[in-house]
């Protein structure tokens, strides 16, 4: 047998196993390439400061079920040394070693659209990109060597891009299938508006007119922080490596630098309790050494981590956003202060848009949103379906059956935002059942709740008051009309019984 | 941004994702980790012809939370040379690489749990296997460095195994947690015990007696052979690494040696389709020419795949181990077949035990399978799950609701085989939504419905029969006595007109 033992590429991994990054089948396959690029872009326009025009395209090729899928953006472009590699190779990037809210978080989505690309037509991903406004944009044609999961370079060439400034345009070419509905592109951009009113998206579809989502809102939203990790949360084995990778000298240094919210008087306490020396080496910290010291942080009280690591949307933002797609008559929104899980913070708000001409009698509606991306897949096992399906909406004015979502003429918007979004599988489609995640969510659906309920109950006394108020002016009239053929009155005499009459009973109910 | 750019090793990337393997928290982190070393320890014992001999220990550690998990099988050893990356280093095995019917599939499974053992207590995987009985055992300590994913040994001796001549001994030390109920390591190995007859288990959970699950089969399991890919399903991407990597010379042997079923005749007539000449370089065929060969293999008529890669439990086993394990009154059993998906061949069988004294008011017990291991989680978004809901079993004399499980006193096992089972994640939880694996699970469960029914019917009348026999027992001797008073007879004119009046319902009731 030990001959045949061998190593196995990331590459070759994915490949076979596609449906963990979303792969799954046609439509799901243009779906996520179309995902993977947007967040691409807008992750990148925001970094670079620069408001997003994104551009997605998909173009009907000659052979059934192919496509040519185009995400092109404003953003700064990327330095052609990083070109290959971005598309080229699974697993490679900036943003799974550091700890900042983004959209993209492995290194590992545009490079599998590519690699889907490559496997179902054969062609490569084609990139433009132009990051110096000095040089010309430049041109390539990429393959993924499967085997060694490295960029295989088809055409390089520098080419004028329109008289562009900067920007980036990938295409994929691959089997596909666009189809409107639930889970398709037309939504997943609907909501990618809703959640970014900064954005301008302009979507062109097989066979329709150019659809423009034109930005609700002129201000860019505020640049999240990166993060040292808090230590609540941290376990023994990245401890460990942490300590021996650490460049400081100190294990007071260590702890003060390479996390959040720990200070001088919190690492002496931590090393106190630890029973270890305030200047010991760190890379000299042995396994059971380590343990105590993780059980010392462990019980010292330490602050919550910084606010700025996790950029909210905002309530003002979800209830203009609101406003401006969903006509309702009632809206609130919630954000609450961060919150940490597993030692990454964390921040959930919830939105929601009541009444209007919003069916009844279903159940309502969810969008589910991470990092501002949304969510279509995996509904019914993420946590924020759980957790809207674990109150009691009863209690707000809804009906619902018990573990279900609720029913009614309301739009939710539940955001969850993180440096890191624990995510139940590698598509991103669904949010892991953490009971720290769970419980923020919990709290911000039920402050919501208690204003809708509020306004809900006010609505059904208004109606109840309404339908009271047409019973008098219905029937006080015909009372008049028997009381003067009963008592032979005058006109002007019934005209003031019934004014008398009214005017008692608006009294009495009242009252 | 360029210099923060840059790889990310697999280990680093399933540290972070760990819940993607199955390590989402300490309960199902230990049943993961029993679950990838039982699955090594019967492949190992199965492909050597050794009948597969396993304990499974979990041993409470002095830290709350903590435990040492031990497998040990009597398994042919693992060479020296091999122990270091197979439990050191993530994507590394002999099964990826191959089309074999088997446990595991991608040699990511043990080495993950080592890593998990790694990250929550700092400690080493050990690892005791002996090989060679004229050899000692090689007894390891190996740590994995994440940032390279390659093996750290801590400790390698060689020592006397207790006169042991062969097998293999894994131990680690993690955070877990210990529980029975429905998804516990408890269920899972009594599942194990079902779907593998020939195997003898033992247990020791913490504070428990040790239990043994006795093999109830002495034959070992056919060894299913390994196979070619078969060329309906493949993929254009696929198919052009495969005529880059061969090492044929023309088109027609690539074709005939390369793939399952592509007879010489079979080979003529897809190069006919395809326009190609049979003596063309595999290497030197262009992409659009790939895309023809792969539509004319799409419309050429081929063979099934053989039947031999496949190894069913087979349907005797499968009554027997029901009719041991399970007191019923009806037992069925089905192997279909064996058939494709995306190139690769599958079996489905399935067997119910109804009756007994199962619960006549809850949803049936499903047992899921795969290449003969027990699926635990996952169980709403499974294949078997799904196609059991989409059955009407009214029809085959059970209760249902539209869409959900039926309810009724039945146990039902479900077994998928093949070369390559597509779970729905890397955990290995659920089988992926394939058509055809779908319409053949449902095939296998209605041909065991149908019997089924035409016993619940049987049943049925039966009951009714007994139902109307009791009430001629209970009313005919009052109508005796009745009788008796009314006319006057004597005791034994009275019995001779019961005995009378049950003759006749006798037979009227049978006519």
């Amino acid at each position: 047998m030990a001959k045949e033992q061998r190593e196995i590429s990331i590459a070759e991994f994915f490949t076979k196993n596609r449906h963990l990054l979303g792969f799954d089948n046609p439509r799901k396959a243009l779906l996520t390439t179309i995902k993977e690029g947007v967040d691409n872009a807008l992750d990148a326009c925001e970094e670079a400061g620069i408001m997003p025009v994104v551009t997605v395209e998909i173009i009907p090729l000659e052979q059934e079920d192919r496509y040519r899928v185009v995400v092109e953006d404003n953003g700064p472009g990327i330095l052609k040394s990083q070109i290959p590699r971005i598309f080229g190779k699974l697993l490679y990037g900036s943003k799974f070693h550091r700890l900042k809210m983004s959209r993209g978080q492995q290194g590992i989505g545009i490079s599998a659209a590519a690699m889907y690309g490559q496997l179902t037509t054969g062609k490569p991903v084609i990139v433009t990109s132009r990051h110096d406004p000095k040089k010309p944009a430049h041109y390539y044609e990429i393959m993924i060597d499967t085997k060694k999961n490295e960029p295989k370079i088809i055409a390089d060439d520098e080419i004028d891009w329109d008289g562009r400034q900067h920007g980036t345009r990938v295409e994929i070419e691959m089997e596909a299938r666009y189809q409107k509905g639930r889970l398709s592109v037309d939504r997943y951009l609907l909501q990618t508006a809703l959640a970014n009113p900064h954005v301008k998206l302009i979507f062109r579809a097989p066979g329709e007119k150019e659809l423009v989502y034109k930005p609700t809102s002129k201000v860019m939203p505020e640049q999240p922080k990166e993060i040292k990790p808090h230590p609540h949360g941290i376990e023994v084995g990245a401890l460990i490596h942490m300590l021996q990778e650490t460049k400081l000298r100190t294990l007071k240094s260590f702890l003060t630098s390479d996390f959040s919210r720990v200070t001088a008087r919190v690492a002496d306490e931590v090393l106190d309790h630890a029973k270890l020396s305030l200047k010991a080496r760190p890379s000299r910290i042995a396994r059971q050494e380590a343990d105590n010291l993780l059980a010392a942080i462990r019980k010292t009280k330490i602050m919550n981590p910084p606010t700025d690591c996790v950029a909210p949307i905002g309530e003002q933002l979800i209830l203009k956003t609101l406003k401006d797609r969903y006509e309702a008559e009632f809206y609130v929104a919630k954000t609450r202060s961060p919150s940490v899980y597993r030692g990454n913070p964390f921040v959930v708000e919830v939105g929601m848009a009541y009444g209007g001409k919003q069916p009844t009698d279903k159940a309502v509606r969810v969008i589910r949103l991470a990092n501002r991306v949304p969510l279509l897949y995996q509904q019914a096992s993420c946590a924020i379906t759980r957790s809207i399906s674990a109150i009691s909406w009863k209690n707000y004015g809804l009906s619902q059956s018990a573990g279900s979502l609720p029913v009614g003429p309301l739009t939710m918007i539940v955001h969850v935002g993180s440096v890191w979004v624990p995510f139940t599988s590698e598509s991103k489609e669904g949010i892991a059942h953490y009971p720290e995640i769970i419980r923020e969510i919990k709290l911000a659906l039920c402050e919501c709740g208690r204003k809708l309920s509020t306004f809900v109950k006010k609505r059904r006394r208004a109606i109840e008051e309404h339908r009271k108020r047409s019973y008098i002016k219905l029937y006080i009239p015909h009372i008049g009309i028997a009381l003067r053929e009963i008592l032979d009155l005058s006109k002007s005499q019934e005209a003031e019984v019934v004014e008398t009459l009214t005017d008692v009973l608006e009294r009495s109910r009242k009252g």
